[in-house]
């Protein structure tokens, strides 16, 4: 991400100055995606199944990053904000994300699935080697119609959804809210102290927390090839947290619960470092290896959540054999990649230069 | 295998002395387990589907052993051998190991999905860990039982063909021979050579044959965790050499042949690696690592052959579309199994000292 450059602040500035300007670019940011991202969702038909018109594209993709953005600032530098107003604007901000994240991530998921099942199946575009190992199966078409039907059947719905809310009142809250970030943002006493004593110390508890995390994280394992954890011995059948939603049916719901509570903490972890990324942007400090951890962590996720869909799909009534044996072949592919993520992770994240010791503060200090 | 050890041929020693030895000792393993084999074979009802009378027990495997050592023996060493009498005795010590080495390996098979079930379906025995992506799926017993079944008749098919051959004239003429090699193995002129000049070069030929042959594998992809190599992107659809057998069939046939050929230069590099493995026996050096690839191999067949079995039974008629799943994923999970095989293969082969450069001959000629 180099399209966030800060200017280093002045070893002179302000907590408020810094994180106010910081503030005051992404909430641009926002005001000016949001037309872009309304227009989008306008023109868009939700029901069109192909993947040519990218549902993340353009304005909803840089609304997108300025609400990442905004709301990450808000919790790592709450102590520098008004607390009402900034427990109200994450809240508002979470619900956006939640609300615009949606029918980019069914996209991602629909064309992560297929090219899965193309791959698998031998069909993917020429040069990209040879066949997989379900060339020819009669089950792969079908399945591959099963995936897009339902995918596209849930991306319509979030389109609907994301139509609804798009000229809702909440919404227009919400720009004002960000209208009043532009140079405004209501502050507290702390923002007065120097920008170099203020931020590093809140950074620092960013990074604190990521760092607890990770070290709650099955990593000596993870960073072990073919270990098959992601598909044998799922950490553990206790649920880890709120994230892990136990369905309520029995049987079905066993490996479900278990694959949710072996991911959650890796998804907790994703959150968190995302945290830590932005408050390396806000102190104008580089971040590009947590940049790198980000994306592999974003794999995990959607190769998670694509499982699920596999999963899900094998259980439509009435589907062929063939068709349920190629959704588990893929089931299978998609946990491969969720542990091919963790492996990423656990390879890299031991030689990462920030840990928290090595975080020194915001250049302004360190030039100071 | 610690269990062959070979006192060092002086640097005196003729050829001829040194292999005779060699083979006088493997040919008395061979008698010795000969008759407690067809004991076995004999006592074991093959229709058995408890895996609690091994088929590959005791006298069986110290048969096979033994009947691996002699012929690659006369392989690697077949320039002083009575060239018509070591071609023989090599088809049927060929013959003799492709008859006996198939109850055992379904024995292994089956251990090895059933296994592959219960783990992914978190039955597996308690301490292993949590449950499995297939935790409490209604298909999982069901695609057990099938795999059970299958199994089994084709161990006991195997069985039946192991009793019929063991009272056969031609395993009596097979013995013969064997009794033959202890003491007099039928040499010719180059035996007459000094051990430290003869073998060498011999043994050179099987290390150069199995490097040539590693050269060929797409190493360093494999050296590379998560490419997916043995599940996406097979290496080629055409056949790899005789070993391949495209069946007739037309459209599942596809993914069979390439995963076929796929597999067939590991394969080939298995049975190199055990021939420079004994070569090293016969001279009398160590060859620890090399045993220990050999097993790796020997576990990216087994998962190989059990992928297959997987994939076979999941074209069985009138199955449920849960148990279909089942088998595709735990088709997907043998052959990331072969793929973790490489990948262990990929990561230990560069580090081998025993290259055929490295390789400097039997102690006799070193000490002499």
């Amino acid at each position: 991400m180099t399209d966030a450059p800060m200017t280093a602040p002045a070893a002179t500035a302000t907590a408020g100055e810094v994180i106010s300007r910081y503030l005051t670019e992404q909430a641009g940011n926002f005001l000016r995606a949001l037309p872009q991202a309304v227009g989008e969702a306008g023109a868009r038909p939700g029901a069109l199944p192909s993947l040519n018109s990218p549902a993340g594209s353009g304005g909803t993709l840089e609304l997108l990053r300025a609400v990442r953005r905004v709301g990450g600032a808000l919790h790592t530098f709450g102590a520098v904000f008004e607390p009402g107003w900034a427990h109200e604007s994450r809240a508002e901000l979470r619900w956006l994300l939640n609300l615009l994240a949606q029918e980019p991530a069914y996209q991602r998921r629909s064309a992560r699935l297929l090219a899965a099942v193309d791959s698998l199946s031998g069909a993917a575009p020429a040069g990209e080697g040879g066949p997989g190992m379900l060339a020819g199966h009669q089950g792969a078409p079908k399945a591959r119609a099963l995936l897009d039907r339902q995918l596209t059947l849930a991306r319509t719905r979030a389109h609907s959804t994301v139509l609804q809310e798009l000229r809702s009142a909440r919404l227009h809250a919400l720009a004002d809210r960000m209208t009043l970030l532009v140079g405004e943002a209501p502050l507290v006493e702390p923002a007065r102290g120097k920008a170099g004593e203020v931020l590093p110390s809140q950074a620092a508890a960013a990074f604190a927390a990521l760092g607890a995390a990770v070290q709650a994280l099955p990593l000596r394992r993870a960073a072990t090839a073919y270990q098959g954890d992601a598909l044998h011995r799922l950490g553990g059948a206790e649920p880890a947290g709120p994230a892990v939603v136990v369905p309520p049916q029995g049987r079905t719901g066993d490996a479900d619960s278990a694959l949710a509570a072996d991911d959650a903490p890796w998804h907790r972890v994703r959150i968190l470092l995302k945290r830590a990324r932005y408050a390396l942007e806000v102190c104008g400090r580089p971040g590009d290896q947590l940049v790198e951890l980000d994306r592999v962590l974003d794999c995990h996720q959607e190769a998670a959540d694509a499982a699920v869909t596999a999963a899900t799909a094998a259980r439509t009534p009435r589907i062929t054999p063939a068709t349920a044996y190629v959704l588990g072949v893929v089931h299978a592919d998609q946990r491969l990649e969720v542990e091919a993520a963790r492996f990423a992770f656990g390879s890299r994240w031991p030689e990462l230069p920030l840990s928290l010791d090595g975080w020194e503060g915001p250049p302004g200090q360190r030039m100071g």
